[in-house]
């Protein structure tokens, strides 16, 4: 049997896990709901019932290299998960230990967006590139960053949270830190939920296929639908969450200069309607020397592949 | 004669040289307004006359390795000046063959602000460290950004254009670079000079001791000279200024997760004033993991030496 890793991507909603040789092909998945364990020692138990068949049929524990994982506020360093704001587990959590003590495998853990800019950069559309920069605009908003080739990590282990970098001083609450106006809460599928409230409350007059949907009920996946019928409600949703993007992609820019952006995560089903006000957005707020040089692009991955594939390459070297 | 090189620090307003030895001292120094230079040869000739002595008493060109400049918008990898917002010289200038033909020296180029961080980090207070980011606070708003012990330079050498990074979306119009709201506007020389009048304007009711003064006349300087008299409007002018430049670092520190962020130039005269206001907004917008961590600090070189160090250092290696 020949060597195998394993991938792990813990998001806030789903946890994805995958069985991967050395040529960067996913040879078993599966997922599991990350949220419905209320302490992290049930989500390690669900992950060994779920894995262990997996582990058997590519050849056994004996034949994997190591545990790779991805997560949020995921600690190269120290193994840890440390204040995630999107996981019920709070405080810090040495889930690298944890993990290892139960499979008896070596375990590496970075945060789950830096694992997916890795993905992008072995197997994506960054291959080749030393200076990029991915977002995830998923139940949250995380990034990669890559310069000179490498992640970056920071002294502490802990950059490359853009999704906290704050584009509208005093603007919403993100119920998870107590700051406000941070990028998470506008583009993320939970910021495009709240601004859909937000602008359906506020003009009460207005028609919109969104009102067919009691407010509970909106998500941004019924935004996206009711926009692609041409809903203007739906479309101005979708603008406003494309310039604040924009908005915080320039100043990403001006920061370190990348050849290009990549966007990952659920909100990237939305094409043109979320890509066009955000680049339009981007471009206006660049200064001369970095205007229409920055390719801002989606990945070409399964968000998925690219997360599991980026987490399981933290082992291989 | 031992080996000599030469430091260039080109500002918005002044323009700083030095003679500097291999441990880093500035044999001799002096200086010129950059901007009583309408065009580049005019101002490069300028610095012919004034250097060539210097050079002669150093023991000639022959004994010159090399001058290195720092500019605004100066690019490491061309040479050039690339559309400088705070120059009279407008377009792509070909800085280091221009002055390299002049002077018949080897010249390299990089933006001001790196150099002042290099000079930081080999001479100030950021010795022996990997990760940290220098902003200057003077005529205008500049930054080194340093990672892994090196700075970021980006894919096109323009990186840690910080300055021009939006804090206010559409706020305050930057006239030389038609964008509004961004950090130049309101944490510069230029942008509590604008801060003061829009207060003054704004409460016309309120007394102050900047009322002694002409509009037309208060400068940073003047705000200072009032605030420590206990002025109230003019503390205030900082405390506005001190938030919007904390909110910014903020955002800084989530990007690349520095150990220090050291602060530079004219506005750090102000001390508490500044930096209270610049800490408490600061750690308010950062999240868990890298409150209470980061250190916040004044350079202690003095601001024309770590410019001329830094620039000097280019050519050194």
């Amino acid at each position: 049997m020949s060597e195998f890793a394993i991938g792990i991507d813990i998001g806030g909603t789903n946890t994805k896990f995958g069985i991967v040789d050395k040529n960067g092909v996913i040879l078993a998945q599966d997922r599991t709901l990350t949220n419905e364990h209320d302490n992290v020692q049930e989500f390690i138990e669900d992950l060994y019932l779920k894995l262990t068949p997996l582990i058997a049929k590519a050849g056994g524990a004996d034949n994997c290299i190591g545990i790779g994982i991805g997560a949020p506020n995921g600690n190269y360093y120290t193994g840890n998960i440390e204040h995630a704001a999107n996981l019920k587990w709070k405080g810090i959590i040495p889930l690298a230990s944890m993990v290892s003590e139960k499979f008896g495998i070596k375990v590496k853990v970075t945060n789950d967006a830096n694992a997916a800019a890795v993905g992008e950069m072995m197997y994506g559309c960054a291959k080749g590139m030393k200076h990029f920069i991915t977002i995830t605009l998923g139940t949250g908003v995380g990034s990669g960053i890559v310069i000179d080739g490498k992640i970056v990590l920071g002294h502490d282990g802990f950059a490359g949270e853009l999704g906290h970098v704050v584009v509208r001083p005093g603007g919403r609450l993100h119920k998870g830190t107590g700051v406000r106006g941070p990028l998470e809460a506008y583009a993320s599928a939970t910021g495009v939920r709240e601004t859909a409230i937000e602008i359906l409350t506020e003009n009460p007059q207005t028609e919109s296929l969104l009102r067919d949907y009691s407010l509970n009920d909106i998500t941004s996946q019924t935004v996206y639908e009711c926009a692609v019928k041409g809903d203007k409600i739906a479309g101005q949703i979708f603008d406003f969450t494309g310039q604040i993007l924009g908005e915080a992609l320039a100043n990403f820019i001006m920061f370190s200069s990348p050849e290009a952006i990549i966007l990952f995560g659920g909100l990237t089903k939305a094409g043109d309607l979320i890509m066009n006000p955000t680049r339009d957005a981007m471009e206006k707020n660049l200064i001369q020397v970095f205007k229409n040089k920055v390719k801002l692009m989606f990945s070409e991955l399964k968000e998925a592949d690219a997360a599991i594939l980026g987490a399981s390459a933290l082992v291989w070297d």
